[in-house]
């Protein structure tokens, strides 16, 4: 089961790894975005265009690209994050878990007992990584695939540790510009805002005293140092839409500047 | 019928126009090239995968963004050239244009009588651009939409005086890729190859004697400041994958200088 | 943000509005549905066949018609509500609110903090009406979209009083369908039944008592102006399937009739 | 076969039969189209949006309201005439067929040898139509299904006897719109153009006097009895956008009217 | 409404059911599975692949060919399972019910008031099986649709009387895998495990002791026997994967059998 | 280029390969098909329901199982020879070639020049097989992607020589239905038609004697060892349809056999 291992093992051995996110639901799309310098790739479900049928249409081309797969479900959507692990998924961000009943419904959609209840079926996924035999699947899947809650209210960051300690939760996708609106009772949208940046490493701090992973969601490029820094590992940086513009942009900026010279 | 207009009126004032170039045959997408720093986007269904349906849906993008829509159609495609117009392009590229036949078959599908033959039903693309009364769309469509016709062999340049002279053709758009082949004997593929750049510039110098529109593809926007120069007015860039792909480089370049200096 | 406001806007100023309902999702149809006569566009993900997907890809036809979009959403899915939102939605319509707890559910997935806990990523939308600046979008879309709740059971007109009274619900939709079932019982199905006008007339006059929006699907344009009288102010009639069938007949008749005369 | 002789026994016994008109290349779409007062749906991949995938999905909602199907195909793609009998429609209109060997190549591809070359593979549509034993299918199906060439221009009626005697020409199907420019000389749009209706009457004429059959489109109703006069059998009225726009204009009219009038 | 009653009639008569078995989310795929020797058909949105718009999409398929279709919808999407009843779906599977909270709420989501909350809006499913009158519907849909709750889990089992009692509950749905994994406290997925055999027997004739139906899922076609002496009379067996596998299988080795033979 | 060269390699080196055959246009499907026990899939556009955007969006399916891709185009569609080929497909099949021009004209677009006038541009399709350098294509294109002409007319067998004899084309497909029609002069539709088969041992001879491949669909897998022991190497067997049938049978008559005994 080499193809699905190698997210936990990469991210629990310590590596960063720079993933890039994507919106728009489109497997040839996403043929583009896998080939891109990130190394993996999170499908967007939540806040972008993916839905349940673009998921199971674009994630054979992340898995033919080598590289991991990770979806973010909308609010509550737990069916979708089994689903997304039955069709292929390496980890699965569910946003706004602010609660401790939040996270344990996750964490039992996400594996399968006695630590949740997932029910079985991942026949899709498996053909896809060319593994066969249910019982080994059975056997490594609740360790080799990975739960991320996310972080993103003040009710959420007070039980960070309650929520990191369910069992089945793998780790924690903080969400820095719902933290910045929470942060600033509703008046300031800033992903960046400095005050706020004490309680985000302190998540980090968190999870990385329980042995747990810490990712983050990186406006921009710019941030990833930092974030480094207080121990977060998953990067996920923009959205494919920024990467165009800014590909374009420069483009365009270069072809202009030459003309203008003549 | 002022956003049909322009691209026409823009490019015979001697605008230089940048195009954008799309291969990915999805809407969604067509927002995020719509939206680059790009004058136009070319819809490519000869390399590209678009095809009759995305051409249908994606126009829709490119027209909201408020920027002119061009097609390039497959080789032989002329039924796809007529149905490119009617579905809202600006103007339509004709690859493998070769012989005067080849040439007076695509101006047919382009211009209505009596200077061709296309056949009237442009109820979706007038719908798309709020314009009312088929009389004044019959009256200015064969002057207000483009027909460039591929000039990229041997045989196409030997009669590129020829070609440009068809009524109906409105200007030619140069395939360096094939021109180098071409000029090679198959034996090279190089876009920027030197030997034929003057060839190049012969047959903007050849259209713009004749009053008609030079356009071209550029591989890079390192070229395009040299294709100004022998005349060239419309030039498409790269593809939507190498802008992603750029951007993506540069973020994750950029995000992991910064971690390494902490 | 001016195509943002105008429905809360010109609703709030006491028009009356009729809106189109569309039960296929296919964004060729709704650029047909969006040109019709009707003032708005419901996008129907109940009983009808839009899904997450349909509305991504649907909702820039109507937008670029310059009319608002309404979205339904499924029973519960107030996930994607939310979506809808930042899909570029103007309102969100929710069926069988009928507790307190359905309604704050609902008005939470619709406003952001303090209001209530809609996540931020609003991208998709901002971009297809041209905004730029989330800060300024933060600061109008609690008021500028709109959360309407649907009374359609006996309970919920119970405390229809309280649901109107909910932070961040904006207004109600009333089912005349569904509270026909309820109000005979189940026995009948019948949304222009008479026994049940008195207590659709109490909806909207509590919710105007409350200075809150009434809105109602009317199955023919006949009731129109009874609920017009009654105090609802947009009113979304039959469904696009009528109005073809509709259109259809009215012409085939029409050439029957003709030739039959001979 | 009782299903797939009904069109062509129909027409060939002298009923008059009225078609909806369809644009938009989308299944769930055809099955309101399917449903109206019309007798048969053309799917339309000339003008209208169809391409060859969406006469393959949307072929079955029209067998399955019992209607004929028929494909009008864009200017010279015979393969897809082809296609099109295989996907299971009744009948195809092929576009401007300007020359005798334009109407042998139409011929050629819709009827098996030895009348003209149509290659074997009608597995889709015996499917569709529960048809079993290709044997009985390839004894009837030059017969049964029925190849329509248009006729719109002034070449094509000045051969139009010609066209009719091709072996495997079922009819005609007239394009009056394509007749009006071609008739004024590339100057007026006017499907209604008086001063061509006798030519069209004549074109009808002609088929009738060859035991050949008569079609035609028709922009609205009104016209249909003339042309009946004439001798058309089959009449394609308008579109599915105008009966929708038709239908919800109706509907916001008596809306408006009764609210206005309180 | 005939082609509606069958399902719920044949099994309440007694009749043995195979069903195929579809996690392809494509309508012309569903032609195919539809057109197998199976009896009916479940579209399963939990681990296959189909989802909200494959169910709207592939429906038609399954209703042309005289077959009643039962949709299987995520863990707690019982909206969806009042849309697939909507859709024309004849029943529908909700699995992991394993409270009797989650039975009543699926059944609410299946019924008419008064038994249920289902909300009206039958408009699709009614037109795709040429049913015209509401009323009707209204009044034989709670009896002719049917509610299958999957029995799969430890707790489930432990309370299948009650689950059974639920007003609304047509009858179980066994997932023996997931029963499996229960069974042996996450230790073993082993759909025929021997020692949870008895239980699987004991639901069956739970169900039958109270007027209800039982269906099974069955891994290979040999089990069925067994299954159906226990009084299971739905067996929905293996998946569109499999039968395609094992046919193909069949070819590949008789080919090359024989041309070893030579 | 390993994954590129293996199917023109394998064929070359004398090895007997056995295709499946996909009328599916679904990628989804597509996986399924490659997974199935034959070593290679043909994807059919001809009378299959492939189309533009499904060769498109199903090779990578193809591409991932380690198989060669091969794409039947439609009559004449020899634009899409080269987009297939653009797209990854490792060969392309041409119906009807009938004449040495027929033959010529595919070849052109298959081959890039100096033997013909494919153009360039392959970039989606070097993407997929991680192919990376231009000119290392240009340089192995025409030895490693296959031309197929179909011959199943008695005027093609009549200059089969001359059509194998054209450069760039690399060998040829029978189709055994078409050819049992215009053997029996439009009378029988008989793949297996006994007095046609000398001639189809003929046209393998013809093949091979020139060193050019011969290849051949086969309506049941009996027939393959006749078709090797001809000389053909390459079959196609049945299609995806009656591998799901097959299968299905070959399941319920189990399962009904095991309940009838009880
Ligand atoms: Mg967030
Ligand atoms: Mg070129
Ligand atoms: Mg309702
Ligand atoms: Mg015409
Ligand atoms: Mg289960
Ligand atoms: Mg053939």
């Amino acid at each position: 089961m080499s193809r699905l291992t190698s997210l936990a093992d990469r991210l629990r051995a310590g590596e960063t790894l720079l993933s890039a996110w994507s919106s728009i639901p489109d497997p040839v799309t996403m043929e583009a975005v896998a080939a891109t310098a990130f190394d993996t790739v999170v499908l967007d479900m939540q806040h972008g265009g993916h839905d349940d049928g673009s998921i199971l249409r674009c994630l054979p081309a992340v898995i033919s690209a080598g590289k991991p797969a990770i979806v973010r479900v909308p609010v509550g959507r737990f069916d979708m994050a089994s689903r997304a692990l039955d069709f292929g998924a390496d980890a699965v961000i569910a946003p706004m878990i602010n609660t401790i009943e939040d996270a344990r419904t996750f964490a039992a959609a996400m594996k399968y007992p006695p630590v949740g209840g997932r029910s079985w079926g991942p026949t899709i996924g498996l053909a896809r990584r060319g593994v066969t035999g249910g019982q080994s699947y059975l056997e490594c899947a609740n360790a080799q695939t990975l739960a991320f809650a996310m972080i993103e209210t003040r009710e959420a960051y007070a039980i960070a540790d309650d929520i990191l300690d369910v069992d089945g939760i793998d780790g924690v996708f903080v969400g820095p510009s719902d933290f910045s609106i929470a942060w600033s009772g509703g008046h300031r949208i800033d992903p960046l805002m400095d005050d706020m940046m004490e309680a985000i490493g302190d998540i980090a701090a968190k999870a990385t005293a329980r042995g747990k992973l810490s990712a983050i969601y990186a406006i921009n490029p710019a941030i990833c140092a930092k974030y480094e820094a207080m121990g977060y590992r998953l990067m996920a940086v923009a959205t494919e839409g920024l990467y165009m513009a800014a590909g374009a942009a420069a483009m365009v900026g270069e072809a202009r500047a030459a003309m203008k010279k003549g």
